[in-house]
């Protein structure tokens, strides 16, 4: 369930691009207007916004809000203010950027993400950038390779399992569609590679990487019904293996995405400094999905409500901005 | 969020009643009908049905429908339409009756249900039973280390945890109120007196079974954060031991009901020979709290719908009333 408010009426979106361009003007910026609208319209609301707003004044909203705003305020209201496929086509791009440290970042992209969308956030990264996602994920992995020493044995395994998943157009399959003797066999499989610690092989990599979720569900489940514990901690063991988290993480985004997202919350809330980089991304990108259901997980593991966490640890227009995409009443 | 469907437009209790003493009437019960009203109450309508029944009819409904009806269908309409704490009241008393092999069920209603709940529970059931729910408990775990010479090392540890759990009045705090310095000390205690073993330890079972749901949450994270594993992982070790079993079941209620719920379900449903007994309970006591949360569990763990499951293990007006708590569109 999404946390995302929207008022009983909603204005125009003449009216509602009227009083933006008038929180732009002037003296200063009316940042509590620009939240008061943007974190209270749904996608398909904002993406009018802009279109009229181009329309109307003839200026991109997001050049505005890039011009107006800065900070870590700037990165929440832009990431939210984009189309989603836009913004996970942003969001990839700034990972294979900065490659190693966020690698995390495409898997969650490319495991969260229903199919559909997956495949025209990929489309919205070749518009924009000229170059597919799986070029530039093949290019800044090797790139790794040579500029980071430590992780060079890792890369090109990190690689062979991350092309194929940001390159599939993985089937949504829903549990009608489910096959049980292929779970079952593809259970087998997977118990079999990784006793034999052979997490790269190909089997195991196809398995995880083309099969429809539901697919891949029910496979964990025989696995975890035929070999008494869940797949993850099978490989628990071998968890200092940063290849290992990786295939670990990709499993907890196709399993369990809101217990994923509560634990990137978590450590980026508890980290010294908090991380606002992780944290407006999952704030931003879960606001219209699943944030109620990430909220009940992260009290659950934390005795705090999310939201008390993250006014504590932010401030300013940016925490009013976070609050309001949680739930939180508007004006 | 309950699965119990509502119709937009509920008739008046009086027309409600009619229908239910015309289908009580004649050659035949009329059990569709029966299912399309009651199955489509919440438990204040159910009420005001049955003080409507018998200021009309001179007849108890509950009566009425243990003369009718009978079986597993009988069970599960008397359940349903039993008000939730005499419904608590009633599986309470079933369950001290069996008592050994059913002994989850107290601790699954002691855990599960908010305190303020569980506390009309004992009420009602001092009303309907004329003894105490504790004495009952006290009695029959005594009875069976009589009985069932097999459980007797354990029988008198069971007690020490149960009656301390049925007796208490556990405070429902809610996060605001949690004290994070008791909470580490609270773990680090759990934590020394599961490592040395000592599970029956005084101070063990009343941290357990005294402290409200958020402060015992609050330990069990803090438990998690401090030792790396949650405190159940730590209790695996020692399964097979009945007593340790009965801590994990009354943390895993405590702590994450719904997957309790799910793995109750997925065992009756998986039995040779449906477990009939857990699943009408867990259906009826669960269709108006949380059941589209376990059945999002019970999807995601058997890659399979749990109405789909229960349809293929069941049947006959017995299947329709289950499914129509479970939301499946009514009449």
């Amino acid at each position: 369930m999404a946390s995302l408010k929207i008022p009983a009426t909603i204005p125009l979106p003449e009216e509602d691009s009227e009083q933006l361009y008038k929180a732009f003007k002037g003296w200063g910026t009316n940042e509590g207007m620009i939240i008061s609208i943007l974190a209270h319209r749904n996608a398909a609301q904002r993406s009018f916004i802009r279109d009229v707003y181009a329309a109307n004044y003839n200026k991109d909203l997001l050049k505005e809000l890039d011009k107006e705003l800065s900070g870590d305020f700037e990165r929440a209201v832009m990431l939210w203010t984009l189309d989603p496929t836009e913004r996970d086509a942003y969001l990839a791009n700034e990972s294979t950027k900065m490659f190693t440290k966020n690698i995390w970042v495409l898997v969650e992209i490319a495991c969260t993400r229903p199919s559909l969308e997956f495949f025209k956030a990929k489309q919205a990264y070749q518009a924009r950038y000229k170059t597919s996602l799986e070029e530039d994920v093949a290019y800044h992995t090797s790139g790794d390779v040579r500029k980071v020493v430590k992780v060079l044995f890792i890369s090109s395994l990190k690689q062979s399992l991350l092309v194929p998943l940001v390159s599939t157009f993985r089937y949504d399959g829903n549990a009608d569609e489910v096959n049980v003797k292929l779970a079952r066999s593809e259970a087998k499989t997977l118990h079999k590679k990784i006793t034999e610690k052979a997490y790269t092989d190909e089997d195991l990599i196809r398995i995880l990487t083309t099969r429809s979720k539901a697919q891949i569900n029910a496979t964990l489940n025989h696995f975890k019904d035929k070999f008494g514990s869940s797949i993850n901690k099978f490989l628990k063991e071998d968890s200092n293996n940063d290849y290992v988290q990786l295939l670990k993480t990709a499993i907890k985004c196709l399993t369990y995405p809101e217990k994923y997202f509560e634990k990137v919350l978590r450590r980026a809330i508890n980290k010294m400094g908090t991380d606002e980089w992780a944290l407006t991304r999952v704030v931003t990108t879960r606001a219209e999905v699943d944030m109620e259901r990430i909220k009940e997980e992260y009290l659950r593991r934390n005795s705090v409500p999310l939201d008390r966490a993250i006014a504590n640890d932010t401030s300013g227009d940016y925490k009013d901005m976070l609050l309001a995409l949680l739930g939180h009443d508007h004006a």
